[in-house]
């Protein structure tokens, strides 16, 4: 049972249903489709790991007015019976010669008018988690009620935190603090980079995460080489550069930020590459602000490492953050989102020091009217040494 | 970069493209497009948990004759560089104007001639990984090339093990056979279900896994209600029963099973429960062979279960198990696909005790020609009691 004490107040998920509804009645749609984890979570509180088996599809329908309805496999109707749903449908998954598909069918067509319009998220950084197969049975079961795209709908609904959704993703922040200050526990001269990664997780969990979704990281002379590949075990060196990267969850949130760590010595370039990426941080968490673009924060970050002498790093600098590991915006100079109070974002600026050596900071922030609030703690200016 | 220690030889991966292109051939299609974690990972040997981020689209094309060609955002370059994929195509993503629909249309195009077609898994327990917008687009782009279900292709391929994914898994099943044999170290009377399940993962990590991407469990007096919620900070009481379950993950590879422990007592009906999932284990170990269904699997265990007085719980009694938590086939009555040598599955018999009480016994094998190879330690005959 999902534990009471750590569930979000049903005001909060009434407040989500209604303003997707208002957003809903603004595209001219007549329901919402939600497919995903991140979306079903956030509508109804649904919050289980069981999603990591790719078996079976979970579908909730948004209605244009009225409580949202769950057509999901009957393993879990017990769980989601005790969130805020109480129109719960269920069929016995996996299910070769129909897995769902009519009893979704029949929930939109009870739902929504012929001439109507059902909206699912089919834009950048969606993905539909159901077989195409069955969509593509969907879409010709309810015609002429026809399919668009909702991408929009739900992204400027999610993407504004909540205070309590702050307050779940500080406390994953928190977590990662905690254990980013226990490092030298556990690494150092000599150590296997394989066995670090090992016990970065193991203490994430002791310091109160409840799963560790992501991890990540690298070490290399002064600087490494790329910051996703699993970990070797090759030892830790002097005169490496150590960065270790979490997405902990806590209570269904992420955090996503990571830390530096230079072993037994600190190379000049290195040094002066960590110092730029500080200053370009705090030039961001000075300057930010509600109306900017994901674009404008690109410049931004880009300017500042440039202004201290350093080469910006290829690919975004930060991103959105709350639900999953990452959402938009992207910090790319392609993105013209529009930054809004209540965004929970990452800063991520990464620097070149030369080709295949890199160095990446990172902090979490919730933007408010009158600029940044850190969520992680503010990194140290100087790269902290590890024996 | 990942440890060539624990990667697979490159005669593997080419085996396992000569037979998807043997599988293509036969389905008369011109190309195969992979959009997930698991399909790439198996052909190419990219591993990474950087999937966790919902942000970016990555696809592998496996042409008709040749080498696979893989089409992924800049960031995994480098990663990539390292399988052997020799022919790596990039952009920088995320991009809102293009997130690679031309570059794969480019490459599509390249491949295929225009009458040609280009296989994807679409069917049962598959997912498309890319916005469904930008799978439209592709389609357009692509014409009059046209898509077409691969789910036979891929499944029947990735279904059976060779003998180094079988080490894999074992491997996998060894870290959470260690972990078992230490749960009477963190779980007992009076100790939170929360605090269980963080230190089931601790241990986990401890004993050699590489993440933890599932676990789940649950306590009850005499049995638990459900299989799939969080735990609560409720505390283990007298009479309870404790299960755990866990995909442990080690070099890509999933273990999946669980194991039961009565806290101080152990009831009759729960004894007795035990037994019958015992026994019904037991006589599908002795007569599972390749040529029986999916659904002669679920009748064999049911029949075991009754057999013995214990009412069959619902849904599924099993399934595979490899590259993802769980896999096809899955062991209920409608699924009539045919078992063969090499295939690993999880047995998964589950009883209902009393409404909202069951009981779930799991175990991972390989099956071999003459039967069940165990690749899970049996568990013990009788539930063992923590204090």
């Amino acid at each position: 049972m999902a534990d009471p004490a750590r569930a979000f107040a049903l005001s909060e998920h009434r407040c989500r249903c209604d303003a997707l509804q208002a957003g809903m009645a603004l595209a001219g749609m007549d329901a919402l489709l939600l497919t995903t984890a991140a979306d079903i979570f956030y509508v109804t509180g649904f919050l289980t790991r069981f999603w990591e088996s790719p078996a079976r599809p979970w579908f909730v329908v948004v209605p244009a007015k009225g409580n949202p309805v769950a057509v999901i496999p009957s393993i879990g109707a017990d769980l989601m019976g005790q969130t805020w749903i109480s129109d719960i449908r269920t069929w016995d998954a996996p299910d070769p010669s129909d897995d769902g598909v009519s009893l979704l069918a029949a929930t939109l067509c009870d739902l929504v008018l012929a001439e109507g319009a059902i909206g699912t998220p089919m834009g950048l950084e969606t993905q539909l988690r159901m077989a195409l197969s069955d969509y593509m049975a969907l879409t010709a079961r309810i015609a002429p009620r026809r399919m668009v795209d909702a991408t929009d709908v739900v992204q400027r609904v999610r993407e504004v935190k909540s205070e309590a959704e702050v307050a779940k993703i500080r406390a994953a922040c928190a977590v990662a603090d905690r254990t980013f200050a226990r490092v030298p526990e556990f690494a150092g001269l000599g150590r296997p980079l394989d066995a670090v990664f090992r016990d970065f997780q193991r203490v994430l969990l002791e310091e109160g995460a409840d799963w560790v979704s992501y991890t990540a990281g690298g070490a290399g002379q002064g600087g490494y080489g790329d910051v996703i590949s699993p970990a070797t075990a090759q030892p830790l060196a002097r005169g490496d550069v150590l960065m270790l990267d979490t997405g902990a969850v806590r209570d269904g949130y992420f955090c996503d930020f990571d830390r530096n760590y230079a072993i037994g010595a600190v190379a000049a370039d290195t040094a002066r590459a960590h110092a730029a990426l500080y200053v370009a941080t705090d030039l961001a968490l000075e300057t930010l602000r509600p109306g900017m673009t994901a674009a404008d924060v690109h410049r931004i970050l880009c300017d500042g490492l440039c202004a201290n002498g350093a080469t910006p790093g290829g690919g975004r600098l930060g991103h959105g953050l709350g639900v999953t590991l990452t959402e938009w915006p992207s910090f790319t100079p392609k993105d013209r989102s529009v930054l809004r109070a209540g965004m929970v974002l990452t800063l991520e600026p990464g620097v070149e020091i030369a080709p295949g050596r890199i160095l990446v900071h990172e902090e979490n922030i919730v933007l408010r009217e009158d600029g940044p609030e850190l969520l992680s703690a503010r990194a140290p200016a100087e790269l902290p040494v590890l024996e």
